[in-house]
């Protein structure tokens, strides 16, 4: 029996054609090309877009004016455009003011960044919160640049707008929420975090087919001021949140890698390292606070169980926040890789549940119940094994992740037996599990009257 | 100073003796050959039979019928025997219904069981909870028998009748009581379990001669439901039982194994985990529930402290469940070996205890005591360091094993160092250890009416 | 910034011309070298010295007799001195009573000390409980010396007197004290403890130029017996101290060791835990009931968070307790590094306290505060990095150390973040904290009656 829980067919071929697409947008953490990006987004999933003026407080920091961008260059005393924009996004410091002028290779100077022990290589650089204005390029360029007079032109414009961001939210059975936070506000980089936006916008096309026991909430937000703005406008929500993810660099060839949250053993941690521990090579970190917008949701005045999936993490391969972090070095496999281990840490989210064996004194006679090999002297097959885990350990004190912990079996396989169990009447999942217990339980409500599921578990508590 | 828990001269030569004396009788979980291995075990120590009839409810199971078995046989078309019981009783499928028919070979195919990866090997199979016959063969043979007609034989009886189990209990001087228990039910295969037959016979013949604190209980059962049937039978004696071991494959010449109970860090997890490891190369595993009869005394609705001793374990050897699984796959040394280890797991069962030192402040002068060399400048000898270790944490919260454990020292010399100290008033037992001051000690009991260690144990608790 | 707690430049070289100077005086458990020595210290902190008369009685020891000598001497029937203590005042095993007999060297012999695997070394040997007298010589020596006649004269008087023990007490803030514990009763050993006492004497001496938080005692004791006198004259002083370090063998050229109170996670533990692990290739051991003063301070009795910094540990370095334990043994630089760790740990063990984040909610805009650099894209700095740290786990559950020890960053950089974070009103120290609440702070105290910090520490619990 396959899980259902498994990236589609065809998924990652789709992701990497989405990417193709809005590869080429200059984002930034406002602006023209981040709401482009998001209604692209919005041709897989609903996405509802929320604008929020320049000027709002959102907690120690303040909504920055709006950026937008048409054109850039540096052109030498020829006029050729030695340095251009429109061949790649990155050119141009993000959050540049506008300017037009003429000058010297020496007083431009302090406004080209490069990598010189790159020197093919464009880096990624923004000034968000500090006026300034900048180009980026190789350092091969620079080094191919006369002395002499420039023209520089950066046509953008840096004003009262908005900064937006996009939620898709998929209702379930409860209000108790998980959380899957997506920056989008990277110009053209494939890794860091388009493959985050893709793999994000399929997780939630494949989890709106389902009935859903959580409420989830995807954002698409810029980074940092996008989660800081949303968490100071929704305190009551973040308190629903009960597990979340960042998703970012999904789509690189290196290993799995999950950060932790700062609680470091939520449910989401241990989920997470269930998955990635029994597929193989990968690497868990505990939580640091330097990376993506997990630093704001593990803020200690939030502290939500939010950690981090990625393949290869911020920082540690070299194209990171380069021109080299293109097209090419993301693939179709990765991708669909991702996005099954996302669904995987998902089913354990959704799926979790202690039970209670309801023959506990000795094991109960499986094999005539056609639930075990009949001829014996031989080894159980691994399903068999799952039936005597969970009966073994359904104590009313181990969850089925306890036991795929503990068993080092899939959740997938532990979850089917534990079906099987409650099918055969062998087990029974425990009255006081708010997921499986709360809508249109009116079984110990004698009134009968309907009680929302938010009320039902804190009185389970 | 020897310890008194160590197994005594030319035992293994002796327990290899007693397995070759059982190795031909044809056991199976009920009938002739378990009653006669059963009252072979007791010209050793006194072994009391019970016998539970044909169809008692036992928890989930139901008593089987017994099964007893005089010969079997496939003869070829020529009249000869190519497979006969009489050579090795593993070639029929244990509880195989009687069967007196001709057949070809096509339709005796289904009931042949053989190794095709292992030619010369002949398996060991059962059916005891479904109805069915069978034979297991070399896959050599197999391969030699030409098609045609076969006469087959299994001069069998299936009916009502008894399951029989062994009990040998030793009094202590309280009730609560450590049990050792040894499936008794396999045919001519040495080490899974005539070798644990064998240790666990040796074993109670050694404790018979001692003073014992615990009441030992040895149970020689068949596997499973012999376990089910005491249970069933016993739960008011299992609530006495404080530690336990299963014993089996404790003559083949890998290094020891302990399976730890599923508490995990019960008492006699925590000594059989010491023994090995100062031993040597030994392996420690969890808890998993598939293995011995361990799997029922640690149902959730037991849960008791019970591990399993074996050498190789279960399914880890290439012999297991084989033909190859001989006489010669076990040594004397390895049978005197375990028995020595597992002695020493019940010194430490037996005389763990806390004490607490009376001269907290410093350390004594041992030297003016004549327990310490009086030339300073050298490092202490062992028994010295025992001295200093059991001052040291002997502060009502450690116990014996706690201070070897942490000192990395044999319990017995930390047992020889705590009774000197208390030879010289140094230190004495704590009042609420339970072992040392129940029976006889009426000091605080105004009336001195003799008080069960039962009683008085819970009071202290 | 550099931190404040690093050893000034020059005293290694200073600490081992203390040590040159000290080397040739003979110190045993009492006498005139014992207090030769200490007034020597004395030159460089204020040592006061304490005379406790013979026959004291000291929880289950008593003081000795005084024992000093004046000369020792074995003579060849020549009259050639074969040992001369005048050459090494190892040759007489301390504390012997005093002899002037010619004798056999058969007769000779049982009083002669050597180290046959070792022939040109000279043992350390004492009989400080037991009268008795003997010479330690080079096994070489011994072999060369011809069977015959021999004078031999140990010129040492044994006879009630006192023993002595030095006290450094640098007042500080609050009567919480941290110990200082040196033992400086061998003769001459460079390493074991001649580097000790350099070290702890300039330890007291940079100190004393500090405000101080806590109360240092350092004590220059005999050992054993010393500490045993120490905490039997001063037990209330004793339940003061917070933390504490015997200092020995901290000149050699092995890596640093670091031996565990017998608490194992005490405040002291977890420091020095942490500067050694950042300082490169080092040993942690847990508390063993041998070694030097903590078996005292470590008694159950006291349990006092003492534990031992040494480089090469006793018996672990093949000069140990021998002639070759001298001053080429010992350099300059590993004293230097050795007095840089201990104040290091000094500085955590006064520096440390728990914050709280008075920002809790998302990340503070650092860069508008000029505490974080303004260009985005690229790795935070060290310092940035500390102050992230600080704000994430300032939650008042984790003080500057835990976090320390989680970001792996040093204490120096982490107390630097939180005085910058304290500057700029994003977090202040927790009330309870009562090294920093607890002198002058009346102002939880409606009477404004000033109460000793002990009364308000109570308080506080």
């Amino acid at each position: 029996m396959k899980s259902d829980y498994v990236a589609p067919e065809g998924s990652g071929a789709a992701m990497h054609g989405l990417i193709r697409d809005l590869y080429p947008v200059c984002r930034s953490i406002t602006g023209k090309g981040f709401r482009d990006s998001l209604r692209r987004l919005s041709e897989l999933v609903p996405i509802s877009l929320t604008e929020v003026p320049t000027g709002t407080a959102v907690f120690d920091w303040t909504v920055p004016r709006e950026w937008n961008i048409s054109d850039a260059w540096i052109a030498d005393s020829s006029g050729r455009r030695v340095v251009d924009f429109r061949n790649c996004n990155l050119h141009v410091v993000s959050y540049s003011i506008p300017v037009r002028a003429r000058m010297s290779l020496v007083a431009l100077r302090p406004h080209l960044h490069t990598l010189p022990e790159k020197p093919d290589v464009i880096p990624y650089r923004t000034s968000y919160y500090t006026e300034d204005w900048g180009f980026c390029l190789s350092d091969r360029t620079l080094q191919e640049m006369p002395d002499g007079e420039y023209e520089v032109c950066i046509d953008s414009t840096l004003a009262p707008g908005h900064l937006t961001y996009g939620e898709c939210i998929l209702p379930g059975a409860t209000t108790d929420e998980i959380l899957i936070s997506v920056h989008s506000c990277h110009p053209s980089l494939a890794n860091d975090n388009l493959s985050g936006m893709a793999v994000g916008a399929f997780l939630a096309r494949h989890l709106a087919t389902k009935q859903l026991k959580h409420t989830f909430r995807f954002l698409f937000i810029p980074g940092t001021i996008g989660s800081i703005t949303w968490l100071a406008g929704h305190e009551a929500e973040a308190r629903r949140i009960r597990h979340g993810l960042v998703l970012s660099c999904l789509g690189d060839r290196g290993p799995s890698t999950y950060k932790r949250s700062r609680r470091g053993t939520a449910l989401v941690d241990r989920a997470a390292a269930h998955v990635l521990r029994l597929a193989g090579a990968h690497t868990l970190l505990d939580f640091v606070p330097y990376g993506y917008d997990e630093r704001q949701y593990c803020s200690p005045g939030f502290n939500l169980p939010v950690g981090c999936l990625t393949r290869t993490p911020n920082g540690r391969f070299p194209e990171y926040h380069t021109s080299d972090d293109n097209l090419d070095f993301i693939t179709a496999e990765s991708l669909a890789d991702s996005l099954t281990k996302v669904l995987a840490v998902v089913e354990i989210l959704e799926h979790d549940r202690s039970c209670i064996n309801l023959n506990p004194k000795c094991e109960p006679q499986l094999g005539r119940r056609g639930m075990y090999r009949n001829t014996g002297g031989a080894s159980p097959a691994d399903f068999e094994m799952g039936l005597l885990w969970v009966l073994n350990m359904s104590d009313g004190r181990h969850s089925l992740l306890d036991i795929s912990e503990r068993a080092a079996m899939p959740f997938a396989t532990i979850r089917r037996a534990a079906d099987t169990l409650q099918g055969a009447s062998l087990l029974r999942v425990l009255d006081n599990d708010p997921l499986y217990h709360t809508p249109g339980d009116t079984s110990s409500s004698p009134t009968g009257v309907s009680r929302s599921p938010r009320r039902a578990r804190r009185r389970n508590r």
